[in-house]
């Protein structure tokens, strides 16, 4: 079969990244253009036209798979309609899979951030030789995509694989949604910074305090990263107490859908492999006795470019 | 179209029950034969191909959409091979769909109680109109099965929808599986009658002790619900708290599949409304927001037959 073409559409805040990608994941062309989210919904509509028109020419008249395009906000699917996304000027809900069909008229799929992470690694990354996946994106906060039968598992209204809710202690930490003990308030920036805060008290040494240049204000996750890679024994200590506590949460999804292997990315696919490991060996106290020995915990391995490639990835 | 014809055995320890049943879900003809556990596999698997072969003639020469097996024991599929069922004499592994194929020539699947209960219920039961739902099964233990849609979804070998051993609070409870906090170490059988049997000791009116005639060792969940009905206190506050757990747990899984619907079975399902209320109310509060308008907890409609109807259900 010949190579197929796909158009990617990494939608953000400030900026639209667009890729014409084959399906050996080579980026034949890329386009960046300012989002325009200040005017109103038409005018980023029109930037994302505006991007796919200048990546098509490079196709050199193959034909194209579709477009895939990940958007912040609530993705309702089917239909590709994006509600409410954050920062952008009166957009409440607009169908933005109808308006980008349209104008190209070719099959156009829309999906949030964690599930288009989670293709672009079932298609082009650590999740390429698994045909089903739980995706976890670990950074400011926890959401995840469900890869199923190499295809994302989008559910029966399109918020499937929202993890970062589940409940790890029925009397826990409230968290921001309202229900207590989500593992996001345990291992979400917030909560990992309190804590740091906290231990630091009876830990003043601690490279910590160096890393923010004194100012415990500035404390963000990578300041932990980079003081565990120091050696810094507190970092190290919080870290994998997270990862331990991420783990029970992976581990009762696992156990739900049958998985043996959970992809991890986000801001923590920069820190060391103790957490991967400390997840790990949560994942196999809490999943099911006969899939303790089978569990895979792996790194993401795409970064800057997830975004097109998995927006490519849901048309390819 | 015509209407389907399948076979449903429900493979039981001491008894194997087979029926012949249309696609409207009525019964044909059935069979009912001693198991022959105690003797060994081929014993068990010979009961299985008489009982087929005496509900078949009924079929009138109409075409055979397949046969399904509920089973006990561990099921792998695709395969339908069954391992090590408690009670069964020198039953390690045996490839049963395989076995019942050979001699018949029709599909056959093969599936565990929970799996064949939740498809009853889709294909007969209070999941009828609900292409997707969880279907949660507690009695003695907690089990589940996934409906996904239409269909069961087994996940990628076989084990999927095993709900009973998700974590509500990571230091919690020690499960028999050896995980901390699994739901059914605090709404199991065993764990309710502990309860009950401490509570009593403040309580010793409550109607529990009058249902199980002084001995509090034959205290069973069936004297709990029996109690609760007759309005009694004490057996109304255990349950209630026991469906807020089961609650926590089912959050987390529909929020994980973005599921609106769960279907709820087994002993509990001769118990009163404040249970499934209870269990209600403490999903509402567990999944993300924009579902908690929408969540529908279901009492499950089948009964007895539900082996039976379930297992044909697997092949209609």
């Amino acid at each position: 079969m010949a190579q197929q073409l796909a158009i990617g559409v990494d939608l953000g805040g400030t900026t639209v990244k667009t890729g014409l990608i084959d399906s050996s994941g080579t980026i034949l062309a890329q386009s960046k253009l300012p989002t325009l989210a200040e005017v109103n919904p038409a005018a980023v509509v029109g930037q994302i036209v505006k991007s796919i028109q200048e990546v098509l020419p490079h196709a050199g008249g193959r034909p194209l798979a579709g477009i895939g395009i990940g958007s912040p906000g609530l993705i309702q699917n089917p239909g590709g309609i994006v509600k409410s996304p954050p920062n952008m000027k009166d957009w409440d809900v607009v169908p933005l899979a109808d308006e980008i069909r349209k104008v190209f008229n070719v099959r156009v799929e829309v999906d949030n951030d964690a599930n288009v992470a989670a293709v672009a690694e079932a298609k082009f990354g650590a999740g390429k030789q698994y045909p089903d996946f739980l995706f976890v994106i670990w950074g400011t906060g926890v959401g995840g995509g469900i890869i199923m039968n190499n295809q994302i598992y989008r559910g029966p209204s399109g918020g499937a694989g929202e993890v970062g809710h589940i409940s790890i202690d029925y009397n826990g930490l409230l968290c921001n949604c309202g229900t207590k003990g989500c593992v996001e308030a345990y291992v979400g920036q917030k909560h990992l910074s309190k804590r740091t805060i906290e231990k630091l008290k009876s830990n003043p040494n601690s490279k910590i305090v160096e890393m923010v240049g004194g100012d415990l204000d500035k404390l963000a996750p990578m300041h932990l990263s980079q003081a565990a890679e120091a050696g810094d024994a507190l970092a190290t200590e919080i870290l994998t107490e997270a990862g331990t506590l991420m783990g029970v949460m992976i581990g009762s999804v696992m156990s739900t859908l049958d998985y043996r292997v959970t992809v991890i990315g986000g801001g923590v696919s920069a820190v060391g492999d103790f957490v991967y490991d400390a997840i790990r060996a949560s994942v196999q106290r809490n999943v099911q006795k006969p899939m303790r020995e089978e569990i895979r915990i792996v790194r993401a391995q795409l970064g800057n470019d997830a975004g097109i490639f998995g927006a490519a990835g849901m048309v390819l």
